[in-house]
């Protein structure tokens, strides 16, 4: 039997139970809107075996890079959304894995990536991006270049889709179901414009955990995308989408060093192992580079904090009190919850899930890169 | 012949005749010290490909994780400084690596970990870690802790190692030549208060790119120990370590969004193949998340930064003038230099080396994880 103290540290922990439940609370609050699909995205967990979980029987998935799409094709996902602006020289792999029976759908927001992919001479179709506030990637509900758009894909049209990504700054449960309604709207209205200009549209697809999990109503959307939500992180916790006990996401680190004289302890979970994310900066909390548990998971050292990192070093001081340094021995053992899942688990090539316990049951792996 | 239009983005590009530069310039500030060893930190690059330029005929390397020391003692690394604080569950590990054949030192600043080590049944050597300053790992070179180490150690003492990471704050040569004689001199005398004591100390140990660069005097010292000089960053330039056309790795992107409504453009290259490491953010220019070059590396675009990154989207805006939009249509290809070069290379697992050109003369793989 393998258990937390057999593995190499720093190694990446997930919590089955945990991210059970997670699925399950995503679910339940999908299934308040009847005929609308859930479209798990990958981005964060990158695994075939959370799929198993997060999208049964082979369902509807979002990707966020073309080794992605080729995992998933290779592992049963045929209906996936790369949901990523394309750039025009990804259109023969993607077209490469849709001749071999994917149905791998693109989207775009320019009109020359759109040119590109009405001529391109693989199959290929795509969603409009929508931009509903975020101001990151689409085109406006009510702009012209949406109709444009739609005119240059023509047959190549699957629908339209959105990202409300400015979700992430909201604060209670009330502004985040404003901040969904908004995207609803916008992308229902852009369906409607497309409709109305004679185009078919399939796909109606928005999404974010935050505005999935609050969003009131979903009149005249198709499915739903969110990909946090399986792992949670400080962040999402500080948002409130998710309870402190809900973090299935966890880095196992060793005391590599121990500083009485100034109250901190060094462990082996640095730039590279927690990455360099300080989402929380702006939370209300500030958990700087991550939540220092213990081996259980339990936050059994009060607000133990990763405060400073080097590539291979993680400082730790506690806010509320005296480091307990008696628990804290030359090798011992902690957990450390993220700032931000999606960017931690991109420094590991596979899962050790445990269930709620130190064991290892199983080992799981994952896709990085590009 | 495989070009930069012809890879997928984000890709990461190494320029071979940048990192000889890079390896000769460091090598002549280490000449000035006569008897004095370059033993190159592979904590940067990672790769046997570029040990073999910075560490010619197998010479002595330093590794930062297990990972490395099993790659590069696999590729005829005999002799490295393992120079993390060391976990003792980690001990295994390396006294099997030693009774194959290497001499891999582990570091040590831990009564506990000291005392572990010694009573290791493999082979194993180790260096005290000591602490010029920085304030992350080490013992003061007077401490009475410096002595009960190597006395726990005893035979297995090899030496004494510090590190100056703290020249990192030094903004001109002067301050960085001062931060470097205080590293010196720390680690010489805590070496001579240890051969007081009776013990033999091989090795005394130094380093870090600014010191090994602006240090007048190396006396006492066996060995300079540095890292990020090989490929530079935009932190490294700014501390003036690094002259702005010296830095060797870049990020080859792809343009995925043009939104000229609000002066930016999308990138391929966010979160993941930058890195969030906002080291600039307290250099004297902060280059957000790295600087927009050409295709061919140059800074033709001004002060195009990327400004913001998501998981997969890099925006990028210009500082000082206008948005070329017009070098920057859709699928448009870009180099990115980044703040950071340890983490952003990590992302990848290889490298794809230009000489100067956009033909790609050689692939070199990486060893990431732990």
């Amino acid at each position: 039997m393998t258990t937390l103290d057999d593995l190499p540290t720093p190694s990446l922990v997930l919590d089955l139970g945990i991210l059970r439940a997670n699925l399950a609370g995503m679910a339940a609050a999908v299934a308040r809107h009847p005929g609308v699909a859930l479209r798990p995205h990958m981005k964060t967990a990158k695994s075939l075996d959370v799929a198993a979980l997060a999208a049964p029987d082979h369902g509807p998935i979002t990707v966020s890079t073309l080794a992605e799409a080729r995992y998933f094709f290779e592992g049963g996902y045929k209906d996936q959304i790369y949901a990523v602006g394309i750039a025009p020289a990804k259109l023969d792999a993607v077209a490469s894995l849709n001749a071999q029976g994917a149905s791998i759908k693109v989207i775009v927001d320019d009109a020359e990536a759109a040119a590109a992919i009405a001529a391109h001479p693989g199959p290929l179709s795509a969603l409009v991006e929508v931009d509903v506030g975020e101001g990151r990637g689409g085109v406006a509900p009510e702009s012209e270049a949406l109709l444009a758009l739609a005119a240059t894909l023509s047959g190549r049209l699957a629908g339209v889709l959105t990202h409300a990504g400015h979700s992430y700054a909201g604060r209670s449960a009330e502004e985040m179901a404003r901040i969904a309604e908004t995207e609803r709207a916008g992308v229902v209205r852009a369906a409607e414009r497309l409709r109305a200009a004679g185009h078919e549209v399939g796909i109606v697809s928005l999404g974010s955990s935050p505005t999935a999990l609050y969003g009131a109503s979903m009149e005249g959307i198709t499915e739903i995308r969110a990909g946090v939500y399986m792992f949670g992180d400080l962040f999402q916790m500080q948002i409130g989408t998710h309870a402190p006990e809900a973090i299935a996401l966890t880095v196992l680190a060793s005391v590599i060093g121990r500083k009485p004289e100034r109250e901190a302890v060094l462990l082996d979970s640095g730039s590279l192992a927690l990455s360099k994310d300080r989402s929380t900066q702006a939370a209300p909390k500030d958990y700087g580079f991550g939540l220092v548990l213990d081996l259980d998971g339990r936050p059994s050292f009060g607000e133990t904090l990763v405060v400073r990192t080097h590539q291979e070093h993680g400082e730790v001081k506690r806010q509320d009190g005296a480091l307990d340094f008696a628990r804290l021995p030359a090798g011992g053992r902690v957990r450390v919850a993220p700032n931000h899942a999606c960017l931690t688990a991109a420094a590991y090539d596979r899962y050790h899930v445990v269930d709620g316990g130190r064991e290892v049951v199983a080992v799981w792996d994952r896709v990085n890169g590009w």
